[in-house]
């Protein structure tokens, strides 16, 4: 089952997609709350709802028509992983980690498909990475181990985690450089974990600066896999319905290159993942 | 006027504070939301409110007799500063930072005043970081400068940023060991900006141990003032109404000492802010 987040008067509304039509599901099925988040966190049976609004006379919209939002718009927090292909920590003069890097993404960076990545005034330095990223279905119990992990997965989805280079080496803490409004792309669309492999591993993961190949690898080169990683986490604190996890990108970005290949105004930046989807944002410069 | 948040039912509840009496201002005044976040994206004027429900007949709680919540409960940002004090940051071996060392907090990692702190069962490293917080009450354009920053602050509060200190360090990015569950404490009150210096420095703030003197030093000492904090977050991101600062702490945290010193079960660490007011939070293993 595929589902999306588009806007409707303003305001963001979880879509299930059939094909290329979107059925708005609260308005299918009143009980689900509008949001994706409300409705993991509610604990709403999201398959047996999509359903009953596919067997049933709910209108259908264009999902080619539409606004969509980031994926969860606002979701509890956005965990990602620095550092997760050996290829891409080696092609930043990194070791293999034997932890993941983790740091955290404020909502406010979040962006839909096809909504414009704004390069900063304050920077050039504005480079791509391809990810896969993880939405959280059911509470993650603490001290969940991997056998358990991927139970808790309602889906996964593409990520664009655009990042601005000289910020992000400031200092040692990255995170600055990775929150810039307008940089974290995330949809277009969540695929439930029950339509692919366990952990979406096997997947091709593919980046392109306009239509040029620029990362091309596989989701089962990460090194901390997706039920590793929830256990890790685990650890720490607790994961909540609408979670997301970012999984790490891998080698090919634009900071590695000689020279260094930085996204600009007029660019696209396309994410494919086989079987989840395309995810394409245009790049513009910041409105001042 | 002070405000703070407090549980009803099951639900945070936005308070003002009048002496030891509360009034649950959505029940004196329905027009605000029950929520500080909510009430201030809103656009609410809570002082205005406040002054009428101070005025009217609305029933008084006792601010002793409540169990409060993290005094914003989901705040869409917690940023935090590391070695925003030039001693701390000698004490840990580091030159004092040009740029902040900005991290991320996310909300499922914060607790109340009186809330227990959790030593993690997967450390004993356990720190205490007493630290003046920020709470912003209006929206913050991109590109704000120093001059006008500080009138987007609604106020003040103390924030407890308990570390786990070898989670911190297991790789360069501190995120994860500042993420536990139950180890952010904020609160219990929000001193409106007006009641305070601008930018509240010239404030005393001491951490005490079990009543003992662990830091000792005073807002004035922070090398990024409050109002150069939000222009310089400015240039990356919009902070929101409800967003949240931590600006780091002082000299003195437990690791720095010699032997270290480890919050343990049945500790009691307070953070003390001169004319904001006292957090207190006893410690407790993790419940497994």
């Amino acid at each position: 089952m595929k589902f999306t987040t588009f806007l409707h008067n303003g305001q963001a509304r979880l879509g299930l997609v059939d094909g290329n039509d979107v059925i708005d599901l609260n308005t299918a099925q009143p009980q689900v709350p509008a949001d994706m988040r409300a409705a993991l966190l509610k604990g709403v049976d999201l398959a047996a709802a999509g359903k009953a609004a596919l067997a049933g006379p709910a209108p259908r919209l264009k999902l080619d028509s539409l606004k969509l939002a980031p994926l969860v718009p606002e979701p509890g927090k956005v965990i990602c992983l620095g550092l997760n292909y050996f290829d891409h920590a080696k092609e930043g003069g990194r070791d293999k980690p034997d932890y993941p890097w983790f740091f955290l993404r404020g909502a406010s960076s979040l962006i839909a498909h096809r909504d414009i990545g704004r390069v900063p005034s304050v920077s050039v330095k504005f480079d791509y990475e391809a990810e896969l990223a993880v939405v959280i279905g059911t509470r993650v119990p603490r001290h969940t181990r991997q056998a358990t992990a991927l139970a808790h997965v309602f889906g996964y989805a593409c990520f664009n985690d655009m990042s601005v280079r000289d910020y992000q080496k400031k200092t040692p803490q990255w995170t600055i450089g990775k929150n810039f409004d307008d940089t974290g792309a995330f949809g277009p669309l969540l695929v439930t974990a029950d339509e692919l492999p366990p952990g979406a591993t096997g997947l091709k993961i593919q980046g392109r600066l306009n239509g040029q190949v620029m990362q091309d690898a596989n989701t089962s080169d990460m090194i901390f896999s997706v039920a590793e990683t929830i256990e890790l986490l685990a650890d720490v604190l607790t994961l909540e319905p609408g979670d997301v996890i970012v999984m790490g990108t891998p080698a090919g970005v634009g900071q590695a290159r000689t020279p260094p290949v930085w996204m600009k105004a007029g660019d696209v930046y396309e994410v494919e993942i086989e079987r989840v989807g395309l995810l394409s944002n245009p790049i513009a410069n910041e409105i001042l």
